[in-house]
């Protein structure tokens, strides 16, 4: 159940031509700041507005007809969930997502949008597995796995396969964790590609599973997170997705959350980007010194940009109100 | 002293290679509400963050050795100072740039780290034009305008050959105005390679020179205009400027600021990408419904990004204060 180069690279066909392949922007500034070379690969222009659908179109474009005339299921009110829509309206499959019913009316709004059905439930008293299973076996869907499923870390890690295309003398690669699918399939496509290359995690200071994981040596279960990174509140690492990541991961980083909003402040002043805070993890870890990358050629996950300009006034005014700006 | 399509090609061949070609975006949700094909031309991913490097690297890469040696002059405090800055740098020229010496900050520190010399000025009791006209009659400065010059308007048009380039089938052109140099290069490009073409300058509701003068049919001074749009605060057309746009510009469409500012939070929200005021004009005028663009195929030149995370998040929290939110 692990994967390999080659699961990546198949992948990336299936992915070519229907994923956007994201651009690479690079900064003087950054690099001056981190003191490295610095790629950062800007997933906020995928499709969906984050990598998770390279993932989540990879699983399903893997489905038979009749899976996808029956549909896909995914529990999800975030990325995972997007990305799972507009992947199965461009397979003919639907898909029903099972979302908290006090979700942002935008979320549910745009994930209706993309064609998909939300059962919405009530996450004080419901439990999203019970009614999903209800739903999987009396309707027959497929459940779409956010991370723990070799499909969706295979589709994850063609970010790191055209990452090095376009940059291949990296020594040294960024990826945000939360799950730990995005970097399981980095790792797998980055090891076998440039074996010299360090694979760093980078996280939320409170949600610090996977490195408590690897220094265990076994997954670790830490209460639910908080942090403004609300991509990155996974609170176990997935089963599949540590056995890929005990072995290929060299180091986690972890960052707080006043670093990560400087982080998205600076994407945004000097590469006029859209970061969301789960996505800026990689460029917080550079900014703040949390990783000393001094004389490498970094690759920078930048995984996705769904925050909304709203939220991201609010960060903005918070952290310059803190520091008495 | 006016321009022709084969300037503005010569413009691309010198700024090949130096400018970045950049890239066009389009989005589902914002063709929907258009009712048109919508190519969004992103100059915010510009060197500088705006348009303005094409029209100053192309003036002067034109100059001779004798007046890069001795270095060239802009009096600005905005993109058009940066662009010099840059520009004379690559060219291993040395600019002087006269700025208010209130100018925020940053713009001062941004300017000079281009490698630029600022001369600060006190803008309620000097005139910068005397203090440029000093500079450049002792050191033999050659003095880069923003926007009457033809050098200049054919170095911005290069925006408009790249859009065609890349949306060839495009029937209708917006372009922010503000001294013209932007409009007239694009008009100058657009309409010799689709002379049926419709080439539509917007313009802030209370810095509508262009408009006024267009209808008088001469030149038409304003009031220095108070809006949230900076970069579109001319008071009057270029000479040159206008001689092209008289003939070439369509209509004219005026935007609020509170539709600028809900164009650029659209933009943010759906697309990911950051624009300045008066960078995000031509959406606000699809938006808003200001311009009937439906059935049409337009480009909109998003012209730059220069907004910084703070001011966003002032002018996107305020906009939100007003509507109650």
């Amino acid at each position: 159940m692990t994967i390999e180069l080659r699961d990546v690279e198949r992948a990336g066909e299936r992915l070519a031509g229907v994923a956007h392949r994201t651009p690479v922007f690079t900064s003087r500034t950054l690099e001056d700041r981190a003191g490295a070379r610095v790629h950062l690969k800007a997933e906020c222009f995928q499709r969906g507005g984050a990598f998770k659908f390279r993932g989540a179109f990879n699983k399903i474009s893997s489905l038979d007809e009749d899976a996808l005339r029956r549909g896909v299921l995914a529990y999800s009110s975030g990325n995972h969930a997007q990305a799972v829509a507009i992947a199965a309206g461009l397979l003919g499959s639907r898909a029903t997502i099972v979302m908290p019913e006090d979700a942002p009316a935008a979320k549910l709004d745009a994930t209706r949008g993309y064609g998909a059905e939300v059962v919405p439930y009530d996450r004080w008293t419901e439990s999203r597995e019970e009614i999903g299973a209800r739903l999987a076996a009396e309707r027959g869907l497929e459940l779409v796995k956010p991370y723990d499923d070799p499909l969706v870390m295979a589709g994850q890690g063609t970010v790191a396969l055209e990452l090095l295309e376009d940059a291949p003398e990296l020594d040294l690669l960024l990826v945000p964790i939360s799950g730990g699918g995005l970097i399981a399939g980095c790792a797998t496509a980055a090891k076998a590609l440039r074996p010299g290359i360090r694979v760093v995690g980078v996280e939320p200071e409170t949600g610090d599973d996977t490195r408590r994981s690897l220094a265990a040596g076994e997954r670790v279960r830490i209460d639910v997170p908080r942090t403004i990174a609300d991509g990155l509140q996974a609170a176990e690492p997935g089963e599949l997705t540590f056995e890929v990541n005990r072995r290929l991961v060299d180091e986690i980083v972890m960052v707080s959350d006043d670093e990560i909003v400087e982080a998205m402040a600076f994407l945004f002043d000097r590469l006029k980007l859209v970061a969301e805070p789960s996505g800026a993890v990689g460029v917080a870890a550079l900014l703040s010194g949390k990783l000393d990358a001094r004389g490498r050629s970094a690759g920078v996950v930048l995984s996705g940009g769904n925050v909304g300009a709203a939220r991201f006034a609010e960060l903005v005014s918070t952290a310059a109100e803190a520091r008495g700006g």
